[in-house]
């Protein structure tokens, strides 16, 4: 077998075989397959593309490049899910407790972002003692004792992928739907869970733009997951405006314990317990969909979530004063952005919103940027609300920097009309 | 401008500007653009391509990365050739004196050749003394004195051609026309001729497998020759079996002497002459291509062309005995390649014939590679002639290695079957 054979039998438009995907996998992790000879091959792919087998041996390839997680000794149906990515997206905080409390298993690798704000372990860090690094054993005991825990990405989750994703990243081959499916599902699939629930984020705030690359890519990564042996399902919503109000660290956790306080915005608790009611489905733990729907619901009223959340917080060292006073998790230096128009909020940017939150010092620009954990900003009104002259449109959580720059941003990136706008969240689901 | 953006920009199949291409070549050219990226983006080629003025926009940026000959010194019009590259081809040897003899001026730079035979400079080296390494002011005042010059190609041409060269042949993306042609093309612009005849090989022993890919190079090769100021035509020749019989270096040479004795192969001739009367036409000597072609054909017998070539020998220090005694320039030992059937030579693998001559010696397999200008064969029977059990199909011209592999390699190039066929040569010209 030879590199340049299997660049000119994909440019020509045929299927490679998963001895030729393997070979290609395991020879450009050990470096005998040359970056620039990857970069030609993963250029015919925006062309040729790959079929679902294809790409579920590409994840696999990369899966098994290096650690796969072994959840067999955590009782139960383990269940996972994962996010393309979006503005202000803290769903994994609330849904994690939330499924635990209703008897699903939640092992959860999480990364740290580099994005707008940190990941959910960042994110779960601005509780002071979280300890987010914790044994593969005392994970695994964690899970059978209370339900859930979510901790950093430990070991050596597919290198091959680390490897491949540097290199689309300066060879304009980042966005081709089988090599995104198949990065995205060679971590899930390393991960270890049962049953796992995708959640494809479609619109401007997107890395997909359109519904239909949406519904393609969460096509792709469903099968894959079925042809690799797992119970995969997707959802689309929407990322044409930010979820929730509330983008930054500590601000998102706040806004999540204030949904499992019974006091969350309508979106966030939309997706979280549509999220939850399939995996309840897919973990046998429910049969009717809308009848587990209600039933999660519920749970974020009643403290069941919110009980949840704080066991695992005691569990992994974190400072329970945080969650049952939430405002510690929040600098109290605020400053406020009006609104100079009246009408209805037509367009939210959400890319933009988030790279204010950033540029406040939320997120991270480069590997090495040491994250502020109590700035961001509180987004008061959402497509379709009314806003006049003078309303506060945006909160700002500030430390030092940026609020020149986050104010300017946010001014372009919010729209007001005339006509009112109406906003669809959920836009699908793929099974 | 960055590269990354160049990259989606011909993905998406837009036409790159002058200042991007320009772009391109100089910081691939200086190491600032990576291998990995200009890799990607040659593929993007092999799907979108590139418009006339891109193509040549890439021809003269990179004929513009190195020396640019200037040969305003030598009066009158110069012309030059290309062959794209098939077995048996020394028309240049021929081609040269003749045009001299005609009052054109031939000032050329050829290149050795890493294939089944050596290139011009080395078949010419056969002859004991030859020098193909002169001073430019030495190549200007012979081509001024006695009308040509053949040397090595010397400095620094086009060195983004030879560094994309390079990649090309390891990342699949070789055979891409626009890129085959501006190669071709910054080479040859770079020489600085006024008038440029391409000889477009075509068939099985060819690059362009097909009249049609043939043709777009083609088209393509005198597009940015005329874009870039200078005249150039193209014709395009059968490459279905070797050009003429003779096979090797010193062999050629011999072959090419034996045409200027007035008995050279029929297909040499016409080849020769075809170029050779555009060429006439294009620098304002001759004005009519049938009356041109009939005036070299008879310089062929008359010694014309034989003289110049004498003139050239001696002017380089050649020993011109082997001139008038060619046999000097051919090993005596030989192994002749007998048939064992009847019929009619049906089908010449024109490549599998150039790969049993390199298996003698005549060619390199990597640059160190020493030739043996002695060895080589003879072809004796070509498409359309009768054969029968016993004749001769080839003489080998032997050392010591390859020929075992030899023979097996012609009986398995040559297919002998029950019905003539027509073999046409010359296949359509391109102005």
């Amino acid at each position: 077998m030879h590199i340049v054979d299997l660049i000119l039998k994909k440019r020509a438009g045929n299927a490679l075989t998963k001895e030729e995907i393997q070979y290609l996998v395991k020879n450009y992790t050990n470096g005998t397959i040359k970056d620039y000879q990857m970069s030609s091959f993963l250029m015919t792919l925006f062309f040729q593309g790959m079929n679902d087998e294809e790409a579920t041996n590409l994840a696999l390839s990369m899966r098994d490049s290096g650690d796969v997680f072994d959840l067999s000794k955590i009782n139960g149906i383990k269940v996972d899910k994962h996010s393309t990515g979006g503005v202000g997206d803290k769903v994994t905080l609330i849904l994690a407790p939330l499924l635990a409390a209703h008897g699903a298993k939640v092992a959860k690798m999480s990364g740290r972002g580099l994005g707008h704000t940190g990941g959910t372990i960042d994110k779960l860090e601005s509780i002071p003692g979280f300890k987010t690094e914790l044994s593969f054993e005392d994970f695994e005991r964690q899970v059978n004792e209370i339900g859930l825990s979510v901790i950093g990405q430990s070991g050596d989750v597919a290198p091959a992928d680390k490897k491949l994703y540097a290199l689309r990243d300066v060879t304009g081959t980042v966005d081709i739907i089988p090599l995104i499916a198949s990065s995205i599902m060679s971590k899930k699939l390393a991960s270890g869970s049962d049953a796992i629930c995708l959640d494809v984020k479609v619109g401007s705030g997107a890395f997909m733009k359109t519904l239909d690359e949406a519904k393609k890519l969460a096509k792709l990564m469903v099968n894959i997951g079925k042809l690799a042996g797992k119970k995969v399902t997707a959802i689309l919503t929407s990322m044409d405006e930010p979820l929730g109000h509330k983008i930054g660290n500590g601000l998102e956790v706040f806004e999540s314990i204030e949904t499992m306080n019974g006091k969350g915005p309508r979106d966030v608790v939309e997706v979280t317990t549509t999220i939850g009611a399939q995996l309840l489905l897919d973990a046998k733990i429910e049969t009717d969909f809308e009848v587990a729907k209600r039933k999660l619901a519920k749970s974020l009223h009643d403290g069941k979530a919110l009980n949840k959340f704080r066991e695992m917080v005691i569990a992994q060292g974190g400072d329970v004063s945080y969650v049952d006073n939430p405002s510690k998790l929040i600098t109290d230096k605020t400053v406020e952005v009006k609104s100079t128009k009246e009408g209805y909020i037509t367009k939210i940017d959400a890319l933009g919103i988030g790279v204010a939150a950033s540029r406040l010092g939320a997120g991270r620009e480069t590997k090495e940027d040491v994250i502020d954990l109590k700035v961001g900003l509180d987004l008061h009104k959402k497509i379709g609300d009314k806003v006049k002259v003078g309303d506060v449109l945006v909160t700002l959580y500030v430390s030092e920097k940026g609020v020149e720059e986050a104010t300017e941003l946010i001014k372009k990136s919010i729209t007001i009309g005339s006509k009112k706008q109406d906003f669809k969240l959920i836009l699908g689901t793929v099974k």
